[in-house]
């Protein structure tokens, strides 16, 4: 039986202060330091050992990432980073807080760009301070396919092929893996492997802590689905 | 003009109780933890920006390249984390303080084990609670090619085809590269980069700080090597 280890990173200082974060690469606040250091505690009691760890460009999930193997003794497993496994980009609203956003575009609106699969939110300024298009990190990639806002559905497009490529083969092959992360693109990820609809998966939250695991047969059939320390 | 920025690792716990540490993966102590960021700072002062990154599989060395990263705000550059930078395995002497291995074996001898090129160490025990045999991080070596001891000769024989197969094809592609390694798997690389003889090298001391830079020519002759912060 493979496992999947899904940590979303921990509380971010945009996270505390109620910011749209998404693209803009904001770090660990205390609070999530600790979560991500207790999220591999939490590996440790469980005895799960990993053969290849994920996680996206941003540094909120890099640490994430890196705290928690550590705290698991594994900090030497290999680590891959990928822009596929980034947050869901949230276009214009960037930066804003959730009242700022209610004001500038109102209550309902935002509540769509929100909660919606498929509806995209108002796009980023290719000059904005947090365009990813002046951003070296995304400096190899065709431009045409650096986004300026994404949905849940477009998140899921994206991070897809990361699946496909990276993740399932991992698994497929008797790998234990660990992908540090984000609500967005754990979200997409989920939907994906549970097979749920567009509506469902717009129910299901991520929490920052604790990290979230699946456990595969040899065909990729979810086997176990729970939360670390509470099996 | 590409750099390659070499960073031994900031001191670690057993640097500081100077105990020989070879392979035993033995934690950065807190003066350490501050030199990875300081060598950080000063590649961002330095405004080098680095394409890919590679460090060891021992945690004082991954701990600095992510330390050092973060600090020149550059998480996101890829890491690559090999065996083959591994610090020299030091056998039998790994976890012996300088001065009982003296009692053990005799000063002259130790001196020999230490300043020699091709003298091997005692061969550490298979069962030796640090041995590498049964370190799950090695488990896909073919158990021949895991070590007991090793001489500066032999670091650089299972150091060089890193060398050859990942840092010089990106240096000569034209990425800039950070290094997070060890003493001796950076002399041996040093060794190899500027033809050093045998005699040479072992005059060469590769301090825990700052970074030690060199640039290369699109041939990958050396045109500049100097510490960093001291151009």
């Amino acid at each position: 039986m493979v496992k999947l280890v899904f940590a979303r990173h921990g509380e971010s200082e945009w996270n505390k202060a109620n910011l749209f974060t998404g693209w803009a690469d904001v770090d660990l606040s205390e609070k999530g330091t600790q979560q991500a250091i207790d999220a591999g505690k939490l590996i440790k009691e469980a005895g799960i050992e990993f053969d290849q760890a994920y996680t996206s460009v941003l540094k909120r999930a890099i640490k994430t990432t890196n705290l928690a193997l550590e705290a698991a003794d594994q900090l030497w497993v290999p680590v891959e980073k990928s822009w596929r496994l980034n947050e869901r980009h949230y276009g214009g609203l960037t930066g804003k807080n959730k009242a700022e956003a209610a004001e500038q575009f109102g209550d309902e609106q935002v509540h769509i760009w929100r909660r919606s699969y498929d509806v995209l939110p108002p796009a980023m300024a290719k000059d904005d301070e947090y365009s990813a298009h002046t951003d070296r990190r995304y400096a190899l990639l065709d431009d045409s396919i650096v986004p300026d806002a994404e949905n849940l559905k477009v998140t899921l497009e994206r991070a897809l092929p990361f699946w496909e490529d990276k993740i399932a083969p991992a698994l497929k092959s008797g790998q234990n893996v660990f992908v540090g992360a984000h609500g967005n693109s754990i979200r997409a990820l989920v939907k994906h492997i549970k097979g749920l609809s567009d509506d469902e998966i717009m129910g299901v939250e991520i929490p920052n802590f604790p990290p979230l695991v699946f456990e595969f047969d040899e065909k990729l059939n979810v086997v176990a689905e729970y939360y670390l320390g509470n099996k």
